[in-house]
Parts: structure tokens; C-alpha cells; sequence
């Protein structure tokens, strides 16, 4: 495509996209399409000669918009918040437009220093030590496999330039919080740990870690043989927003010379809040972090910032050096590749940089104030009505909810719970995502999608009310 | 940002974008920039208060322009080509601007039908079977990985699920070109099965995997008590463009039960030539297949297409189903958190569509052709100019050359050859990678950029005679 046709075209599809975002508040939240609706409509093959825009634009409209889910929609209150600010939408756009590939330094100095820099502004931002040193992956999943490869490498003084972890003799184990992610699970397992040397460890009441299970648990495992190698703490579970006592979790690490690595990959973005950094007291005594600034921070999916304390380490687990991308600039420069999995990386940083430059480090902290302040009223709401129950403390921008008419419990209560939940995401009035928690199915309210207001969570409430009648 | 701050400032973004690619060719190659010199212009900390757009457009222009190297300039001969096609920079635009995020299908059904329908067109162009089935991840690096890990629970029955790799009592192994990409050992090293367990086979004077080569290593590895477990063949090496004789290779798993994996990543693209597909014949017999449409085809970073035969056995080694990511979909649907390592995705699905419609597959054809053609072109001219030694059969778009002065040979023609390759680059003329083949560096001459012109390889061959000088 020639400059002058992109020209065209894309002044076309900014002003279709400024146009989606005025008009998402009055679309239906979620899709209701069927499955394979979307398929049915797409050609078996592509065109052999070029299409104008114009029959693109159409089919965003009519293929497209009704089986989008609309995660930046202000009663969005499913999931978590991913939103996609539009400064960082700028970022993207410039990053695809440039059409930088950072292999090695050489490749693109402006690509790995602005990442470079983003992620000091970032640590400043959060409070965080100088002692951390960051990298932007796509995903917490991806960081937290990194983080335990190098764990695991860690205490078998990289054993990957031998046998492998299949030559090891005693098998390696890994804690978790019974809270965790499902990433934590599956990073185990792909780093060929084993399920069965996976030790989630049960919650308190509050949903977080029990420190004195931890202990209890490496000291069963050392009794029998095992080689215990990391815990991956969480810092806001996915499910409720727990807070793992990362002190007390550290202490025990250090015993042991545990790897610990921090899950903070929604709640991390609270950070750039002073009065919120209590949760994570110990973080300065972990290995390494991951923090999704592609949450409720607003840069748009995918940007996850990780953060080692010794890079020299990470280095060495990851770098591969063959002579076609050795450059003179290495050993005086940054290779990111030798950061995580991928070789080839685009120019996220740009996409920090956008929407740090054009909303203000204060107006991202006054936009997370108001969401925490929009969760205590929903919480309030909730703790004075009667036959609503709250399951959760509720620190951050979750809260974890129930309606318990008198009588209904059990199974019972679970259909009446993913009966409401599922007329209300139907109604296309606002998105909710069930779980379980204590074995019961639950309603999260997950409040933070840039655009949400007042008005969004009152009337959230008030239709959640209604399903009492 | 609001949408009206967002389309104000996107439009100037489109113009500096198209403005950019049109005053690409009269930009130096290569960036010339000292290391650290990017940041040292860049604020140790993000602003308080938002910026104009136009301080970032300024700041593009003097910080980051100089210390760009330019993918897109027709006389980027290095590395790969890798082509961020106009079509396809919409598309991203299009993904960031939408904001979706693809957990699972209700949360986007649109991201993932279209995802899979892409799939199916490309399955077309590149003239596979219906027995594929793909996904589109980031890199050909994370694809490997996950066939290795694949490769490694199909051999053990799913360790994953009981003690992991560490529990198995013989060692596993895997065997790959000795020409492999760097990211094949990677892979095989973070998947857990140690370097001890890697089998680089040589190569012939094609820079091919020699499979009698390998069938002695499997022949011996058996004896000595091992498991071979995968092999990794390549169509289209890094270094020279080599062809791994896939149909005599695949001849060789099958009988030993090993799981094959084709690395496809750069020279894929060009299967979409029917009379390229010899190139690869024996690849329906592969259990998984990585080609980079990012690459040479043109669809800006990142967009990698992993395919396999049984996406049943992906899944299960891939998948997590906790209680906050199940829907009433599930079952009937894709669900593409279970087909890689990231849980979250974007709609990357939309560059393809946008330049596949954009471009139309007849001219994608045309413009891979004309690379091989000028490919052949320029190993013409090299073959009939004494002192010029071409090194590799040229099937695709990568000439291996080598300026060879009478009387200079071992060190002295690399340093001569380092010489010329480093003069070249910092002329910002063009640009091109030095590489090892035989032990002795040469030059990569990577042909492929969109723009790029037969003037612009008569351009470079000029000034490469002129290093005679």
C-alpha cells in the first residue's frame, strides 16, 4: 500500500474509531452472536485482487461490531480493566508505522533505550528501588514462565548447559496461594516441573497466602528429599483481590534461597499510589515482578512490565548469540532479546510513552482514585442491604458479591447466582464475570474501565437490584 | 484521551506516518547514534501535568528519528526482510483502537473467528492440507517452544501432569540442523532438556541437514539408552536459506515415533508460489509448522502462524480452565488461551484481513517473485565478476557473498571482510549483516523489502565493486 493510499484510509478508519469510542456507552456490553456466526460471513478465501477500504470499513460495521465484546465500554465490570487509552492507541500507531525490529541494540537504539527509560519512569512512578531493573513482555504468563525457568536454573546452577532439569536427581518444587492465576499452574507445568511438584498452599480468610502453611509445607518437602526453588506470590488475585503477605513470605524465601516472584500483574498498577503501597511491603526483598500496565493503568494490551533484580542472571538464562546478530555495540548496550522468550520485539515502549507524555502522571492517579473510590461505595451499598453479602475485603477495585435470598443455598444458590449474572450480561446492560470462590459460585465486580462514572456503578446497582423482584 | 483529543492528534500522526515512508529511501540505512544517547535526551521521569501532542511529534522528529534503523527503506538488506505493509499497519490500528482482548470466545467472538478464518486463508495460499490447524502467536521463537514442550509430553504421556520432566528416568533428546536459528536452542534449553541433549547434526555443502547424519545419531542415541523425542528441521536457514530435506527427515521420525517441527519462519512466505512449495515437500508429514507472515510477506510485527496436525494434544498440554474464564460457549468454540503460553491476546487477526483484502493475494505473488528474481540477478553478477565468490545455492532471496582478493584467506579475509560489510553499513548506502558459514564470516545480502527496486540491488552491487577499489 503507498503512502498516499495509507493516507486516505487511515483518516478514514481514526475517524471510525473516535466515532466507536463516542458511541460505545450505548452499545450493548457484551456480544450475543452465535458461534461460528462471524466465520459464515468471511469468504473461504482471500481476494486475489486488492479490495477498496471502503468494503472493509463495511464489514467492521456489519461482520464485526455486533460480535465485539466491548472491553472499553463504561459498564464493562467483567474480567479485569484492560483499557486501551487513546494516547497509548497513538503509541501503537506509531509503532506500526515505524516498522522497527529490535534484534540487538544496532536494530533500533530508539526502540531499546525509550524501553529502557519507560521502564525507570515506570519504577519511579511505582516506588520502587533503583536495585530493579524492567523489560516489557506481552503478558504476566510469559513473565512468570521466564521468572520460574530462572528459578529453576537458579538452583541448579544452570543446569539447562548440562542435562537439563531432566538430569536433576531431587525434584524441584514450586508454592503458590491456592488464589493464584492459572498462569502460575500452567508456567510450572511448561517449565517441566510437574504438577506434582506444584504446592498450591491453602488461603486464610481474607483469600491471602497462610505464611505458617508455606513454612510447614518446605519443611515436609525438605524432610522428604525435595528441592524447594520459588514461590510465586500474589499481589491482588485475579479472583478477589488478595493480598499475599509478601513480608512474611520473603523472610521465608531467604531462609530457604527461595526464588520470589511477585504476581502483581493487576493490582501492581495501584503502585503509582502512595497510600496503596502497604500491600506490597516486602516487594524490594523479591526476585523479580510482573505488573501489566495493560490493565487498569490504561496502556493498550499488550504491555507487561517485568522486573528483575539481577539481570546478569536472566541474561544468562535467555541470551542466545549467534554471529548474525552480534553487533560492535554488545557488552556496552542493552540486547532485550536476551530478556525473555521472544527474539524479535516491536516498539511497545512507545505506547508508555504516549500516554504517560499526554495524561500526566497525576491524572492517571486522580482516574485510579476515583476507582477505588467507586468500589468502597459499592461496597457500602452492598453491606447494608439485606441478602446481599460481601466476600471480599475490598482494598482495590473488586468486590466480590452475592445475592442470598433467604432459604437458597448449595447448588441451589449457584444456579440463582449464574441465573442473575447471566440475565444481566444477556441484557447487554453491563458485564459480570462469575467464579468460585470458597467452592460457591460468586459475582466479581471488577470497576476501573477508564470511561466508568458514578452513574455507570449506580446503575449497576440499582439492576442488580431488581433481580431481587 | 478523549475521542475528539484522539482524532485531532491521530490524524497528524497519519500524515507524519505516510510522510515518513515517503522520505524513507533518502534516510541513512542504519542508525549511526552512540549508545545512550537516546536517553540521555529523554527526562528521568514522567511528567505531572499532560503535554501537548505536538511536543511528542517534535520530540519523534529530533530524539528518536536519528536513532532509528529503517525496516523500510528498499536498501535494508539485513537480517530479514521484515515488511510492516501500509494494509497492515491499519489493521493494527485497527486492533488498538477496538481494544479488544481475546481470554476466551465470548470475550471477543470476533477476534477469534476471525483469527481462525485467517488461519484457513493462509492454510490456502500456502497450499497445505485441511489436516492443519493454526493460531497465530508472537514469534517463531515462542512457536518452537511450544512445539519442544509439545514434543516432550507427547513422548512421556503428559509428565506434566504427574512429576514433570524431572521424574522422567532416561533422557530426552532433540535433534536439529547444525545451521539452526538460535532459537531452536533456546527452546530446547528453557523447555528443560538441557544442551547435553541436543544433537546439532552437520550440514551438507548446501548447508543441509544431512539425514544419514541423523539416523546415525538417533541409531546411536537409542543404543546408549536415550529417548529422541523431536526434530526441528528448517526450509529457509537463517544464515544461508538452506533446505532441510524434509521428506527423507519426516521418513525418519515416523519410524522412531519423534515429533517433527518445521521451521518455515522466513522462507514460508513463499510457499505462497506454487513453484516454490518443492521447497518443503514432505511438510504434510510434520506435526507442527512456524512461518512469519511478519516477515517477508509483509504483515507488520508481530504475526507468526503456528500450525499443527492435533490441535486436541496442543490444547491439552496448553490449556487452563479456571472457574473466571469459563463460559457457556466453551465446548463448542475455539479458545486460543489453550493453543500458546499467553493467556491474553489482541485481534492481530485484523492485519491479515486488511492486507490480504488490501493487496489482494495476485499481488503479494507479483511481489515475491520479483525478490527471487532480483536475487537471482544479483548471484548473476557475483558469479561472473572474478574476486567475488558467491556461497550458497540461491533458491530464495538471500545471496551469501564474499569479496576474495587474491592472496588474503583465515583471518585476515575476515577482517577484510568485516571491513568493507562495516563501511557499507555506516555509509547508510544500505544494510547488510555479516554472518559465519564454513567458520569464516561473509555477507548475508537478504533481498525482500517492499520497496525495494532492481535499482536499488544494482545501487548496492555498484557499491560493492567499488570496495575493490
Amino acid at each position: 500500500m503507498h503512502p498516499e493510499d495509507f493516507r486516505r484510509a487511515a483518516h478514514e478508519l481514526v475517524d471510525w474509531i473516535a466515532a466507536y469510542r463516542e458511541r460505545t456507552p450505548s452499545l450493548p456490553v457484551w456480544s450475543r452472536v452465535e458461534p461460528g456466526s462471524v466465520r459464515a460471513q468471511l469468504p473461504a478465501e482471500p481476494p486475489e485482487q486488492p479490495e477498496p477500504f471502503a468494503a472493509i470499513v463495511a464489514d467492521l460495521e456489519r461482520i464485526m461490531m455486533p460480535a465485539l465484546s466491548h472491553w472499553q465500554h463504561p459498564r464493562f465490570f467483567g474480567y479485569f480493566p484492560a483499557n486501551a487509552n487513546l494516547a497509548s492507541v497513538l503509541g501503537e500507531l506509531a509503532s506500526a508505522g515505524l516498522g522497527q525490529l529490535g534484534l540487538n541494540w544496532q536494530a533500533s537504539p530508539a526502540l531499546t533505550e525509550l524501553e529502557e527509560q519507560m521502564c525507570l519512569w515506570m519504577r519511579h512512578l511505582l516506588g520502587l528501588s533503583a536495585n530493579w531493573h524492567g523489560v516489557i513482555q506481552d503478558t504476566a504468563s510469559s513473565a512468570t514462565l521466564v521468572a520460574l525457568i530462572c528459578a529453576r536454573e537458579r538452583l541448579t546452577s544452570y543446569a539447562a548447559s548440562r542435562g537439563g532439569l531432566q538430569a536433576e536427581e531431587l525434584p524441584l518444587t514450586v508454592y503458590c496461594s491456592g488464589q493464584s492465576h492459572s498462569s502460575v499452574e500452567k508456567a510450572a507445568l511448561l517449565a517441566g516441573f510437574g504438577r506434582a511438584n506444584l504446592r498450591p498452599i491453602e488461603t486464610d480468610e481474607t483469600y491471602a497466602l497462610r505464611p505458617d502453611l508455606l513454612a510447614e509445607a518446605l519443611a515436609n518437602d525438605l524432610a522428604k528429599g525435595y528441592r524447594p526453588c520459588a514461590v510465586v506470590a500474589t499481589i491482588g488475585t485475579t479472583v478477589s483481590t488478595a493480598l499475599d503477605p509478601l513480608a512474611e513470605i520473603a523472610a521465608l524465601c531467604r531462609q530457604h534461597g527461595l526464588w520470589l516472584h511477585v504476581d502483581a500483574a493487576m493490582a501492581g498498577s495501584a503502585m503509582i499510589l502512595p497510600e496503596c503501597r502497604w500491600m506490597w511491603e516486602g516487594i524490594e526483598q523479591a526476585d523479580s515482578l510482573v505488573l501489566n500496565p495493560h490493565k487498569w493503568l490504561g496502556v493498550v494490551f499488550d504491555c507487561s512490565l517485568y522486573y528483575v533484580r539481577d539481570p546478569q542472571h536472566l541474561v544468562r538464562v535467555m541470551s542466545t548469540n549467534p554471529s548474525y546478530l552480534q553487533t560492535s555495540a554488545d557488552g556496552t548496550v542493552t540486547n532485550y532479546r536476551d530478556w525473555g522468550i521472544p527474539l524479535g520485539r516491536r516498539m511497545r515502549a512507545l505506547k508508555l510513552w504516549f500516554m504517560l507524555r499526554l495524561e500526566g502522571a497525576e491524572a492517571l492517579r486522580t482516574r485510579l482514585r476515583r476507582d477505588l473510590a467507586l468500589a468502597q461505595w459499592l461496597a457500602a451499598q452492598v453491606d447494608a442491604t439485606p441478602n446481599w453479602v460481601r466476600l471480599n475485603p475490598v482494598h482495590l477495585q473488586t468486590v466480590c458479591i452475592r445475592h442470598e435470598p433467604p432459604g437458597l443455598e448449595g447448588e441451589e444458590l449457584d444456579r440463582h447466582t449464574l441465573a442473575w449474572i447471566g440475565q444481566i450480561n444477556n441484557s447487554g446492560v453491563a458485564l459480570l464475570t462469575p467464579a468460585v470462590l470458597d467452592g460457591r459460585w460468586m459475582c466479581r465486580v471488577s470497576l476501573g474501565a477508564e470511561t466508568t462514572s458514578q452513574e455507570d456503578v449506580a446503575h449497576l446497582w440499582a439492576t442488580l437490584r431488581q433481580i431481587e423482584a
